[in-house]
């Protein structure tokens, strides 16, 4: 019997997961630079911590939550996104109290997963890097997360970004705006979509957000949520369009933009990629906002937030896309040779210590003859052969032979126990 | 309302997870000496894939599996450890085949997940760290995993470890041993702990394991397997044993150990520590061994395999308890402090030009005074304070200040987005 893995689910084997480490050790680097530290949540929490922060009406809980009862009758769920599970340690940890500084700045990285239709890029388990900065309010800082994900964007390789943002301003916008919103589409509610219908009294900013093509129609001549904010979601905007354009980062503003996730307000952003690899048109590569009444919605002080998330498998498709080539990693410095049986300890022992000297080394396990031995040595592209027969074993010496020249020299074993980067460099002063 | 994290599960926090960051880069630079790449398998599989193959009658099947029925009705279970998915993307990506090397050689990384009564040290999620290598019978390479497994360990800065082995021979082996212990032990059958009447005819070997003082005393005197090793299996020990001598590790045989699934088979290991944080006595904190039938047990080609794991929890508990220090990581190169209100995106974006010079930097997100600005700077330890004054602002200057002398510069804000490392190095020269 052969067993598959489970439906929406992938391998991410040798080959590929270089890639994926180099995303991560990337972000991290960059990280670290803007002083965010990591921060690692289960991978399941309490079902309501997500139904509360991702909203009622968010496809995420009505559709898309990967959850289940646990033997104890609990009722959990596989995280579907990071900020939620990141709010609630925040919160359970007391990082809120005056012994953090703030902005208490974080970054997670780890699978996600949702209970989906599996199709081109959407996984049931799939993957994300992101950050949150809890305790600031300051439009410089929605700016800062927005520089660090194009920066990080960039430095993996990939440009022809588009980045588009929006605000969805303070409570008394959002008041002000869903009514217009009800009042400007309620005369259509009979040619709405059904998901649309149901949406429209509990949150009518969700029916920006349809797919339906008939919804969109409508949703064209929708009044803007621009018109609706209060001076201070106002001036908020407008703080962080300056200092954007400070920095000299591109951006449009679209006001049809709300996102999927209910907790978000004020500024809100996309940065988006129109490679061919996620189809067609323009597709969200990394994108978060601010989500100000989150803390306090998780029964935490009130605190302001901002972050964003960015999803390993599309930027890990859109480098291959572009052509991304990473340092060469898996150079092979050493390849230890035994032409008997009798040398497997030596040649083992060799091989140990090149390792230890920091270098990459391996050997034959499989009992084949030398000349099958060197063809994989050749094969693997190894810089050293290190040959070891019955006269070596007999004289505690080894053949060392630089392949790229064909030179050899003859070194006592004693001499690689005790220092190979030594040995390599009087081999390269005899050159 | 507050929310708590689900049961046995751990919040890993900033201050922390830098421990966990340096055990895997540790992990990973080792893993790459000696050729092993990473491979990540999802946090579920079929049910199947894990029943099979850590044995009906073991622990992890019988009471441990975090199992689950998902919205599909399919039998699904978080992973209770790394190799049986790692064997089963072995198999389903055909990575046996003439085209990949042998052994093929991986490592993985990541959360394990067993439903479990949570006590100290064992989490319902848990964290490990493990190879495979598949495809080499050659006794050798048991003695690469376990030389790589007590380097990672030492490199970690965890000695006084104890290195103890095992073998459980081939198929003739546990056949002879097995009608050899059932013998031995059937006379008292019904003074057994009522988990080893159950196993004693499915599998006496788990006798063994049994944590019941009474069942220990009766084992203290059953047979050994080592009197049952065919001459292949003793010959296979022999070797390990030489090799193992060879490369100078110490070891004891301990002829009663098993480890705790019923895959393994010829040598199996364990690397202990007595260390008082995991309690009293030696503790095992990374294992192993050889499991020849599994590929074929999980429906692919007959394939030789060895590996090991390693509890991420608890080796990180082992290195506070042992005062490991890691190197500093946190250093903050430069605060950018804002006079006025009007800095903002000034000091924003010299921040961010420290930054992308590769070094660490910070601002005030708070609207705070200079005063408290400074004061923040001189608390995290900052090396310079870079000022930005209205009178700044209008000159296009800042002002550096080295913190350990006081000693400070005016450098233009334009040299300082042009090439930090270069103003840093014209100051060190001033100096």
């Amino acid at each position: 019997m052969r067993y598959q893995r489970p439906k929406g689910t992938a391998d991410i084997l040798p080959g590929d997961s270089e890639l994926w480490q180099f995303v991560e050790s990337t972000a991290r680097a960059i990280f670290r630079t803007y002083r965010y530290q990591e921060i690692r949540t289960p991978m399941f929490e309490s079902y309501d911590v997500f139904s509360r922060t991702s909203g009622d009406t968010s496809d995420i809980v009505t559709k898309e939550m990967y959850d289940f009862m646990d033997k104890g009758d609990r009722h959990l769920a596989l995280r579907p996104e990071g900020t939620a599970g990141v709010v609630r340690a925040f919160i359970e940890n007391k990082l809120y109290g005056p012994e953090t500084q703030k902005p208490y700045k974080v970054y997670y990285m780890g699978p996600m997963f949702r209970y989906e239709r599996p199709q081109s890029g959407r996984q049931r388990q799939f993957h994300q890097i992101g950050v949150e900065a809890f305790g600031s309010d300051d439009p410089a800082l929605d700016v800062e997360v927005i520089a660090m994900g194009m920066q990080l964007l960039n430095e993996l390789g990939l440009h022809d970004l588009k980045l588009v943002i929006n605000t969805l301003g303070d409570a008394d916008t959002r008041e002000n705006y869903r009514q217009a919103l009800i009042n400007f589409l309620e005369p259509h509610f009979d040619e709405l979509s059904e998901d649309s219908q149901n949406r429209l009294h509990k949150n009518p900013l969700r029916v920006l957000d349809s797919k339906d093509p008939k919804d969109q129609e409508f949703v064209a001549d929708a009044p803007s949520i621009l018109d609706f904010l209060t001076s201070e979601a106002r001036s908020h905007f407008d703080q962080v369009e300056a200092t954007l354009t400070a920095l000299g980062i591109d951006f449009t503003v679209d006001p049809d933009m709300v996102r999927g996730l209910d907790y978000y307000n004020h500024t809100i952003f996309e940065i988006m990629s129109n490679s061919k690899s996620l189809g067609e048109g323009y597709t969200t590569v990394l994108a978060g906002g601010r989500y100000n009444g989150l803390v306090e919605e998780l029964g935490g002080p009130e605190m302001a937030g901002v972050g964003f998330g960015m999803g390993i498998e599309r930027v890990v498709l859109l480098m291959k896309d572009a052509g991304v080539t990473l340092p060469e990693l898996d150079q092979l410095d050493v390849y230890v040779v035994g032409i008997t049986e009798d040398t497997s300890a030596m040649t083992l022992q060799l091989t140990e210590a090149v390792r230890q000297a920091g270098m990459t080394a391996d050997r034959d396990y499989l009992g084949r003859k030398a000349k099958a031995q060197f063809k994989t040595a050749n094969k693997q592209n190894a810089r050293y052969t290190m040959t070891v027969g019955d006269v070596e074993l007999e004289n505690r010496t080894v053949n060392l032979k630089l392949m790229a020249t064909g030179e050899e020299i003859i070194v006592p074993v004693d001499a690689v126990f005790a220092d190979f980067n030594r040995v390599l460099s009087d081999f390269a002063d005899e050159e």
